[in-house]
């Protein structure tokens, strides 16, 4: 009799997300003419750069014809996008890769879980909180994070992002095996510096605590002071895996595409102490688990690194941070409290005090048409606080801004 | 301290079919100058269809323009990929599925692992001897497979396709938690008639057991009474996963794409024997881990249902199966006993008394120049036979015959 992982059963039914999507919907029912400004989780408005679109005709033309064509010898990646990377992402700061130490991904999402298969099911985790609820869910189905209680699970260590500690939590007192780190982190829009980040190094080196670092919006990063990278930490590549993706820089979401940098001289240990190399260990796991990236997907991948690509998405970019500036300034105006949108395109807005997020939501909804997310659906630290895209058209922010007024008087 | 997954320590470091490769490469080292037929384990020399061209090449244009493109609101794929798959693969044989009981995904090698994390460690697994080998090492991995002795894995019913039972096993006395088909088979080539499906269907039903059918060849299949799907059997929607994919029937390897068929009816145990839906288990594990298919990938996959894409796939599957026919013919004369061939484009050769199909494989390669691939890297059961893929040009599959046959007089 074929059993099923009862793992699965401890998960909420849907997750918060979903709702969001239901109450929406619910609005555009009772109110079909009402025509809604999206802030919310639809995460891109833009369409793909020229130079990625033509390295995508490219490269669907060298598949027609079987004579241009080489097949992809390794679920690895090809070599051309994983040398560009290194040279583009990692050599300017000093950082040194070889391409075996990189692996071409389906984005962050399938990725963050997909580590877990190489992991024992037992280690403890930290993630900050709030996060995106799939950190935690991942570990949730692997039997890692224990029963949930009063909005928590029991074997998890949440992190803490608040205004205290400026969204950039610091190592606890105790060890925790497996961390998960998002800098700027999404949704609170903090990153760590040097410094801070030299803490968790250390933390993990002394702990021997695997890092999981994601690094999906470093490209935003505005400050020459935070690093785009942990391996500008030395020490990093000893304990740190880092996971990034094209999704948000470059309106990759529907091609889905990222990388996993798992550095040699990464090890991981046994229960009776010895250290394997994680690297050989994932390089298994693909092997047996995964077929790899699309060519068309990789060639794409590769055409954001071209001079021309660099170029357009370094204006697209620019392009949502001015939104994400402008919608600061004008929230700032009105007295509202915002966070983020200095190294990621979204704001961390504060709602009033006796209000949940879940109730602002609805009442920005109903009120200003506008859609944000509860910063609740992120964990609960995230109460207290909305969302706000700046990935968005000018209009639309600007848009969003003035109903906001409107409403907030 | 960070504790890594032990059972990968049980998985040999690498696979055998990178044992082959060294052994090309090693030839191609000593002999550069000798040129080399290769029948073995790349299998695609096709470029994809002129119909999946032109579509990927509007599916491209219409992500470079944000007015046209809408964004996938689902991992579990278009909704227009599901409908045509439903009305193509599964209506004409009087099959009705719904577009939700269809996923989309990566292919069937990735999936073949992934649908494990739904399901229980302890569960027995039973698979057809010869087969790939992943199936077996993503149940290691998992911790389902034992321990490994004499070329065996401990807790894995191997269930043998030899000459006695036409490669076609049945199901033992016992009961198996979840069972592994693969019809038409790869390597072997045989596949399972109506009749013979039933009783593994019924065998599921009496036993609870999850069937896990690979149907990856089906488009192969040249005789009408083969089912090209086991919800052709009543009473399978309750037992049984399909897993499809486009890679061998549309030159599709390098773009990634298949699909996996989970009926609303299919339900599974809990310890305490409530069922749960496995179609919905499913949902909740893409939601949390998978980011879905490429758009570009996912119209590529629909034009192979557009009336040009059918007859274009059609004329390459022929073309194959023409070159298996005349290979099949060939060696029958050269006294060579050969199966396989008739439904899928492999033939599976059967190699003289006394020798190891890794010593047949060398000869094949030093006295002939020509790539095969040993029996025995799909198994056990593998031994005392060789695979030649009919998957390549026509004057390779001659020329391939003809070098055979000076090296066999």
């Amino acid at each position: 009799m074929a059993l099923l992982n009862e793992y699965f059963l401890d998960l909420p039914t849907e997750n918060l997300f979903s709702d969001v999507v239901k109450k929406i919907n619910a609005f555009k029912i009772m109110r079909p003419n009402i025509r809604l400004t999206d802030m919310g989780i639809h995460d891109t408005d833009t369409s793909l750069p020229p130079s990625v679109v033509e390295a995508m005709h490219r490269a669907v033309a060298d598949m027609s014809n079987h004579s241009t064509f080489s097949r992809n010898e390794s679920e690895q990646g090809y070599e051309f996008l994983r040398d560009v990377i290194i040279k583009n992402d990692f050599n300017p700061r000093g950082i040194h890769l070889i391409p075996n130490e990189i692996f071409i991904s389906n984005g962050v999402k399938s990725e963050i879980g997909n580590i877990g298969d190489v992991l024992r099911g037992d280690n403890t985790i930290g993630v900050m909180d709030p996060i995106y609820p799939i950190y935690i869910e991942n570990n949730v189905i692997s039997g890692r994070a224990g029963i949930f209680e009063g909005g928590r699970w029991s074997n998890v260590c949440y992190m803490s992002c608040n205004e205290a500690n400026g969204f950039t939590p610091m190592p606890p007192e105790y060890p925790i095996d497996i961390v998960y780190l998002c800098s700027p982190n999404n949704p609170c829009g903090a990153a760590y510096s040097k410094g801070q980040l030299k803490k968790w190094v250390d933390y993990a080196l002394k702990n021997n605590t695997l890092i999981l670092f994601d690094a999906s919006y470093e490209a935003y990063i505005q400050s020459p002071d935070i690093p785009h990278s942990i391996y500008e930490i030395r020490g990093a590549k000893k304990v740190a895996i880092e996971l990034r993706c094209f999704s948000r820089t470059a309106g990759f979401s529907d091609l889905r595409c990222g990388y996993t940098v798992i550095p040699k001289e990464l090890t991981i240990q046994t229960l009776d102490g010895r250290r394997v190399q994680m690297n050989a260990l994932w390089s298994r796991r693909q092997n047996i688990r995964f077929g790899g990236v699309s060519y068309v997907t990789q060639c794409a991948a590769a055409a954001t690194y071209s001079e021309a690509g660099k170029e357009q998405l370094r204006q697209a970019r620019e392009y949502h941070m001015e939104n994400a500036r402008l919608m600061r300034r004008d929230l700032a105006n009105l007295g509202v409290k915002v966070y983020g949108g200095e190294h990621v395109p979204y704001l961390w807005m504060k709602i009033p005090p006796n209000t949940s997020s879940w109730e602002f939501f609805e009442m920005l909804l109903y009120c200003a048409n506008v859609i944000c997310t509860p910063g609740s659906v992120f964990g609960p630290g995230g109460e207290g606080f909305v969302r706000l895209k700046a990935l968005a058209n000018r209009e639309n922010c600007e848009n969003a801004i003035t109903r906001l007024k409107d409403c907030l008087k």
